[in-house]
């Protein structure tokens, strides 16, 4: 597997400060790697609620069918996560094998099954031994402690090339709080080893359905905007946990002053995790912005943002330097989405290289591929019809991608 | 740009014999290219009718509009294609080009402008010099013959490594008629340099409505059953034409008994050229048959084998000789369509590797990998659920398909 860092990779994991009301253990089960962490579990005192966002496959893991059934519960005392097999297309083994993990959970926890939530990430269709966790559940619950986060990031890599992590301080109406989360993912939504998992956490004091629609908005724009290779995981999950250890009554109103606020704190969080997603993508080299501007809605501009980002053609030409923008124009005319030809202007970064249908008049190749040469890169698309707009994240796509794919299994 | 031939390749092009009111030419304009042929001329006799079926994209090229245009008036004299330059997203410079291509071209062939029929495919945004056609026009029309279909796939092509052919031979009520046709492209659907192009000829009498009837039945099953990459170019062209030489009543009702032989023969001259197009593929190095059963409909089972066939994950895998089924299931589960995880069943050729939601219980890892090994691949899932069915045609994907789209045009 790809073994060097991306050179994407922000240049430490940051401070990941503990969270009160959260407490953090890993171990090594040998579920399939050896020599490394592979199975996380994070406690949550009593009183904590949850929210979850999930794969759209309609083939998902049996842990996203778990965690989909005890999320109506709103309460949540366990996480437990392990990588190297994503117990997906396992068929009734897969769903025995969710059963005993959170009986196994409950039982080392002290707490209801329900309470209990899943997700795995690793290859797809070999049945998952569950016996496995027994030998070390009982261990994490006595060793869980407040610090760990770091640790926690990297019992849950696959593909990831660095362990991902983010955090922000929020000021809830003269109540400090902090929002906290991990991730893994290196092929945006890819099965096998590139799974994206997220996990938050905050000492606020939410209600579940304000935690939902909380996380529901933040990933909109963050999760729900980056991609590496368009291909969708039967595994994806993200929960947020909210302890409330913090202090303070509920926030359990929409309306409530304190929820924008914390709204933001989510939204940051996870913008930092996508985007950390998308600077690990497989064999990337650089880092892609995608802005699609004056499109008829929102949605209209996202998914036109989408058509480029997982053109394999505008991401090659990135991958060679080559401000190529008639490949962006094939990716906006290919969406299906309302476009005039002759009203459409690209740019990359500062230079706008197409305008009114043809070529910018001042167009200037050198200074173009000058800019290509960025490890960052800023693709731009103004349709000239609306108001829409979105930003989407990616990466390029590089002989590196080809490599670690077509290799994978063996 | 790709030097060597595909691995897929025919092993020859195939006998194309002169079809009776066709004549064609070819020519040296130095659109791009140097050293090589980049002008096709078809002349048609008088009375000859035409059908066409163009790209989806809201960004179309030049040529595309003046076709759709004239297509109105159903009857064709001539088709002038080049290649090295798109004329697409070029504005009214583009426009204009078209024009004067088509004024050139009407008074060299002695006919009306809106009996000429145009295609270009090459470099998006470069303004096409139509003057250049001027130089050529005159002597193509004086050195038109009945023969050099070869010569004709030859000067449309662009990364393409081999010329594209087929023809075949029909009884129409007593009346033997062939259809012939040539095409290029090698991502389907792609910009630049892939953009697919297809000209497709037959003797039979035909009224414009019926040889559209036929032409869209038959792409539907053939050239809209094949990818590369996903990506859909600008520019994709298909024309047929109907010259009638080869006597009898114009072929004007869908009830006419020859209609099914007519369309049979649509049928396999345009399965056998999107075939060819697959196996051109950029950096392909395996042919990949996709076959859904038991889908829902007809339409949803096509849905689901592109998404097979796109997702770069399958795609890598079959390059890499991996029999990773965990994609296919992945693939199946991201289109979006209805699917039941425990009903599902996958095959790579003749073996069963995935069956009710989970791995085969015979799944034997040597015998599948052995099977991967082959040029030709097929894969195939039966989703349980009705009596919907698609096939579909692409190829793998290689680090050389990224050397070739990352390096193209620098």
């Amino acid at each position: 597997m790809a073994a060097k860092v991306s050179p994407l990779a922000p240049e430490r994991f940051p401070a990941l400060p503990p969270l009160a009301g959260v407490r953090i253990a890993t171990a090594e089960a040998g579920i399939r790697y050896k020599g490394r962490t592979d199975v996380l579990l994070m406690l949550f005192d009593p009183g904590t609620t949850v929210a979850g966002v999930f794969t759209k496959s309609r083939c998902p893991s049996a842990p996203v069918d778990w965690c989909r059934a005890v999320l109506k519960g709103g309460t949540a005392r366990a996480l437990v996560v392990n990588s190297g097999n994503a117990n997906a297309f396992t068929g009734g083994k897969g769903r025995a094998a969710t059963q005993l993990t959170a009986e196994l959970a409950a039982k080392a926890a002290g707490c209801r099954e329900d309470e209990i939530f899943l997700a795995s990430t690793g290859v797809i269709g070999e049945p998952l031994d569950a016996t496995k966790f027994d030998a070390v559940l009982g261990g994490l619950v006595a060793a869980a402690a407040p610090d760990g986060w770091e640790e926690a990031a990297r019992a849950i890599m696959t593909t990831d090339t660095f362990p991902k992590g983010a955090s922000v301080t929020a000021d809830l109406a003269g109540t400090r709080v902090t929002v906290s989360g991990i991730a893994k993912g290196a092929g945006m939504i890819a099965p096998d080893m590139a799974t994206m998992l997220s996990f938050v956490a905050t000492d606020a004091p939410v209600a579940a359905p304000v935690l939902q629609a909380i996380l529901d908005g933040a990933t909109a724009t963050t999760f729900n905007c980056v991609t590496v290779d368009g291909d969708t995981s039967t595994s994806d999950t993200l929960l947020a946990f909210a302890t409330g250890a913090a202090g303070g009554a509920p926030l359990a109103d929409a309306q409530d002053p304190r929820f924008a606020a914390l709204k933001e704190a989510f939204d940051t969080v996870l913008a930092d995790l996508a985007q950390q997603v998308a600077r690990d993508g497989e064999g990337a080299s650089k880092f892609v912005t995608v802005r699609v501007e004056g499109a008829e809605s929102d949605a209209s501009a996202r998914r036109i943002a989408l058509s480029i980002a997982n053109s394999p053609l505008v991401k090659t030409a990135i991958a060679g330097e080559d401000a190529n923008w008639g490949r962006v124009v094939m990716a906006v005319g290919k969406a299906g989405e309302p476009a005039d030809r002759d009203r459409l202007a690209i740019w990359f970064g500062p230079i706008r290289v197409a305008v009114d249908g043809e070529r910018d008049p001042g167009y200037d190749e050198a200074r173009v591929s000058e800019y290509m040469k960025n490890r960052e890169i800023e693709v731009r698309a103004d349709l000239g019809l609306g108001t829409g707009k979105a930003r989407v994240w990616t990466c390029d796509f590089t002989a590196d991608y080809i490599a670690i794919n077509a290799d994978y299994r063996s």
